[in-house]
């Protein structure tokens, strides 16, 4: 409800063309749908190009079914994406949705309903191990499911540089890109450092001991000295996608 | 040196075009120059098209005059930028940059050389409050020096949200937002709603008590449920305005 | 025991209407009951016109159910409250008390025996996710246990503002308003300042990375620039609902 | 700007009574003020019933004497108070607002222009030690400037309980209290159980050693077993009065 | 090993009544049994008139059961006292100690051998609430099989004063007095400035939120403007008893 | 004021031997002295065998040397201890105490009227450095003026064992141990391993970097084996010596 | 690929000995194998002289079967380890490899192909309790798989000194010593006090309360004022056993 | 005092060439000079080859001035070194110590008796940035006072690899490397992982915000995953390079 649109509303008022009482009904009415529980907001993915998306952790398998529901009910024909959710919950959510695929690694959902590519380069995520692939494939299935081309380059820590730089070209043809550790920090560092493009860091929570629970790797990411490098949630591949395919739109 | 440079100098030698030693030489020889106390990259200004900077915290007078002295006589005609710095520190480097001009809020010594505009839209700069400004100035010169349109937009914080939503129409017009904000870490998460561009946070180290030095506002932009926001340390204007600038040229 | 009534006492012994031993009889003789594992302060229902309320956490069923039974068989017609029991609890509770009815996903168990409303306006209770609503649950059903009015307004987090603006009028009919947030600890931030009446904020522990369980939304609640905000421990729903009570008889 | 000013306004420009134009001006001209660096909320002022405020920490004195001359020439005769002030800024002010104060304990400069009591009842400030005071005195000040009739009751810790409970009388006059405690965090628990009206509890910085600035009271009042008592950042002696006379008003 | 002990062992050598072999041999000899996995320090026992003692945490039962064997097996008739042990744990104990007991709420098993009271004055444990009573109840049984009187207070938090206060008879009888609190880390200050006795505090973990697992009440505690309170770690009943009959003792 | 206390208050009144008014007037006299910004407890040091106590620190000069006047007024000749004082303060108090000595290290005013030994046995006073003598001379000073023996053992830390080891013998003389450190938290359980009587540990904040302002000593203090050791606050030398006296007398 | 590699490639493909297109592909071909989800480093085991090692943990037993299969295939023959493995992860990797075998206190799976002892001389792991030995083991086995005389002294903590010092003679045989503990941050601090070799110390996260998961240790073991100690991360006995090993060749 | 001393310490009184309480005083007389508020350990430096070594923080210039006196005074030739001393400190060292050198960057005093190289190998200390150079001038001059030769390569962190990779030769040809890093804890790792030799990694507190004084780099260096990396305290280059000297001598 921006100034220009209150304006042609109001100019239409004066016109005659519209009733105060409709005017006022058309200001109230926002585009979210009300589920009592939850609002959905299908005026953010029809603003902001993104999929429709359901946080399912804290709620039940019924209300991530019905909110999914009501999202394929929508006007747009985005993909619907689950994050954070588990067997049950697929379960109840493939009752309303055929198409959903469930990725159990990462625990997303995806319903997929266009192939459309609106990103205009390639995001890539990098992992520094092994046990940090779950967060990289939320990041890569978000990325892909919000119309951006994705690639995953894993086990790339910095403590064995060979194995990044045997990667350079790979990791020059990226448009954005984003980097997923728990226990080496540093990895956004060296290759924000290698590159041109933004780098969106995402620590996790994989480590142990004094790695806690993300935290190391979270301040490791906040230092870093290469100036390209911005930083999310611990473990929330999720949003460095969003991020990423923000900018990658632009 | 990618793996293209490599192929090219092996094929040269190959063909007897230069000698192994030379190669060597040219492999070695990276475009940094070593100050001893301090390696200057002029290769990463040349590079990401940044202008050259130092961080004057830790340095003395003399060493970030002897840095900016040799970045002035380097090949490009990149803006030099100075951060954190104090008086003493200019006047050592007014003496070897007759353009250089201090902003004391920010600690910010410029020296510009070039107004070409490289990014291709606005950068907006927004603080939750008055004593966030020294931070935002940093933000605002450093995107500015690197070849970017950029605008303020002071003390919008959102406990009087009016205040905010009355510059719907300038948020509106950004294509890259930094969001600066000490006690209010809710901010990024008001404006990422409220626009379709990327967000980049920046908190500050402006309160007391449970602000614990930005710590607070820091977690609040972690957390932000906005998935256009992402993160940069406390009170690094400077990061951000990096960050916003290779998004915008982008 | 305050100097009121400690001075007629004196006068009664004075003027040889009580024997000393019965005076001090009566001083001793404070209206708490001892279980011997608890101490049940009937007086403090009495005095703050609580309900009478069990906190069931470390305390076994049969222990929970025994204080319950005291309770009942006290003076007063106060509702019990049981909070942060389980299933189990519920049954053992259920055998000594059969109006009483549980909520699983606060795990509060209700004994209502009185519905006189003391409050004096109402009390809104509004969280930022779904995730949120166990929390508000505890808030909202001990705010009516206790004899208010009271309404809840789920999922209106500050990343999407319109669906907060959109229920400015419910907002602006309640007396007092308990905001529950657990990765938006910006929402009492917002609310507060759209409104002139408290707002206690109850940070939540429904976050992950980091939101450090609660404390990320706990700090920004400390640190909000809304004036009528105070705050409580991480998911205190109970004890939100309680200051909001006894702010809404004054 | 509520839904029942728009529909008066769209009416208004419905009946030609305003231009489009004129009604889009009055929506944009909200009641603040824009002095560039900071945006004077008139209208909180207003609509709060509160004293104009200055937080002056992070400005200059120059800046916070043109925010104190603005208030002044406001609409209102509400009282302007300006905290976390130092001499310097007094001086300032001084010249701006003859009738300024200066309590330099707390920091708190004081400009009258009003002194009507809009609270209801009294409102106590509480103390657990002398080291307490500064931050006791400034919600005594803001108490008392924004219309209470406040009181205070210093050094009553509860390692020494009979010092406390020898002012029962008092505390059982007021209407709100407000507690302050450095390294007694347990003070406003003593003192919410024994009454029955809301306690305010403000952690102060005063300790040493594993009192980490605050951190120990300021949990400790977290936990507070006293179900009256809700919680203000550390020092913030004037968020406590500000809650306070909001209640006091109900 | 002390001096006076060295000196009597050289003479004995210098006199010819042992040899260089023997006396190096009781050097060495120290009075512990090694199990390999674990050293049976039964001089510590000896010296400091401790009950023989296991933490079983972090041992197999085969383990617990074989050091307490050895223990029985010993020279004197210390009481044997297994901390932190669960149903397990006290099977394969009973199988090498018929008379030894379980106690499942605080995990402690006792094998008494000796009822001999060597501590001079009664120890008493304080409990602010209900969920406490597991550590008190092992600072209850340690303080007991260390020889001494000791008796409980159960449920007196400071929320409640007269609760505690009804008890200021038991309170004045104590010798010395353990205070174990969670959630009111101010139970030590309060019962601390009633009495001149030397007082134990002990923060347990059974609060929630930003109880932080004890970390409030342990800060709280250390924070005490009691100047005859001394702390222990969270949730150790045994250490605090421990000290406690040391000094009973004295 | 104990139940005893009342029984016989009331049996005068019942006896006609004390009217109601005076014996209100008498419970409410408690003995202590209000100075409106401090009140003087002298009952405790009565009761409690103290020296009179001022913590200096939050206090000015004036109300440092008006408290230590009204208690060198007082009943008693109780010796009067000002702690964490600067030269300015002792000036003041030099004023009004001829008697006042300084010891600027630990920053202790001692104002000596009373040589009497309460303490049965001697406190022993362990640092582990040089850095940690400031809390321990505070430690040391406090024992004296509270009636005990007491004596210093500097600068024997645990990563040079024998240093410690050489002094056994005044170890074991010792009746009660304060230990003292800054950087080895270790202390205190070495030397608790060596003896059978109470050590208090006292952290000191004298440590850099990951000592954390003495929260590394402090928790190695907490988690130490040695079962005779209780903790005090960081830095506090006072209080250590305040548990330490308590001890000594029973 | 260091300057002398690309020296001897240069020359070589000057003397045309080498095609260019083949001297790109070498310098590419990196000694490690990727197996997709994980990159093995052959090159770092011959390079290092280590074991090659997976860390199961956040790996399925598939995964790090199938690493473990190639790792056997490779050209060396180092011995086989992996950490933090469970029986599942073992019966996987039983199967395409019949000589490994698991230890379950600690977690690993090691299959041996070598004896050869390349360490010059004996590392000792020493531990302050039974409940750290898990973690000792660890490192225990690593040392040995890397070809390491090695032996291990357990429970041994500072409380009672005389254990450890008993084994004065074993202490002064090591070459390196790992200090394990977890509630006895200070072991590392009296060991090296004892000797003249490096000491690699180790927190554990064993203990409770205030250990806050080995942080205490961790904390305590960085502050040793012995000047021969450096520190692992948490539980970390295989990388203590790694710095270990890397001296004990030198 | 081993084993094996007191054998002959025994032989020698049995064989009546030494009277016990001559044997008596030799135990007793441990090679360690008191001087009240010191204790100096010459044994330490003959046993461990260390130079003599004073920490200047927390001690008067005086007590430094007079320990130096004595330590010249003592038997050896050692070097005499005094961290943390600032120009007070040094101008009383540089009375009793001609030959003090001393160095204001680091806060080092330098006594050179002896230029003997004990140390097999290079000791290479590394920064990642300029403002790491103290830290690493302590580690620098600490080594080489301690009879090694040592080399220093600064401003080389990861964020411009090539800056470090430039340097492979010179890092391939230390024994030990130390790597001092404030902002880049993954310094330690990438050239952990270059290499075959241990490394030492030194956080430095010479960042700022989420740097939080030196704990980012810390944990990021305690997180690492290249296993030949050991870490100390903040700040702590003389501690860094006494390991590396211990290390350097075997």
């Amino acid at each position: 409800m921006d100034r220009h649109d209150l304006k042609r509303l109001l100019d239409q008022v004066a016109a005659g063309r519209m009733t105060p009482e409709r005017a006022l009904e058309r200001v109230r009415h926002l585009p979210f749908e009300d589920l009592g529980f939850a609002k959905i907001d299908h005026h953010r993915a029809l603003r902001q190009g993104y999929a429709e998306v359901v946080f399912a952790r804290g709620k039940t398998p019924a209300q991530v079914a019905t909110i999914v529901k009501r999202m394929l009910a929508g006007r747009g024909k985005q993909n619907v994406l689950v994050t954070r959710a588990d067997a049950k919950t697929y379960a109840a959510v493939k009752r309303v949705a055929r198409a959903a695929k469930f990725h159990p690694l990462s625990g997303v959902i995806a319903v997929e309903r266009s192939r459309e590519i609106r990103g205009k380069g390639l995001i890539l995520v990098v992992t520094a191990g092994t046990s940090d692939i779950p967060v990289a494939e939320e990041a890569l299935l978000t990325a892909e499911m919000m119309g951006n081309r994705a690639e995953a380059l894993y086990d790339v820590g910095v403590a064995g540089l060979h194995r990044l730089l045997e990667h350079k070209g790979k990791i020059d043809a990226a448009r954005v890109i984003i980097c997923v550790a728990g226990m080496e920090g540093a990895l956004p560092s060296v290759v924000g450092g290698l590159v041109g493009v933004p780098v969106i860091a995402v620590p996790t929570s994989t480590g142990y001991g004094a790695s806690f629970g993300g935290v190391a790797a979270l301040l490791g990411m906040l230092n870093s000295c290469a100036s390209n490098v911005s930083v999310v949630n611990i473990d929330n591949g999720f949003g460095a996608a969003c991020v990423a395919s923000v900018i990658n739109r632009l």
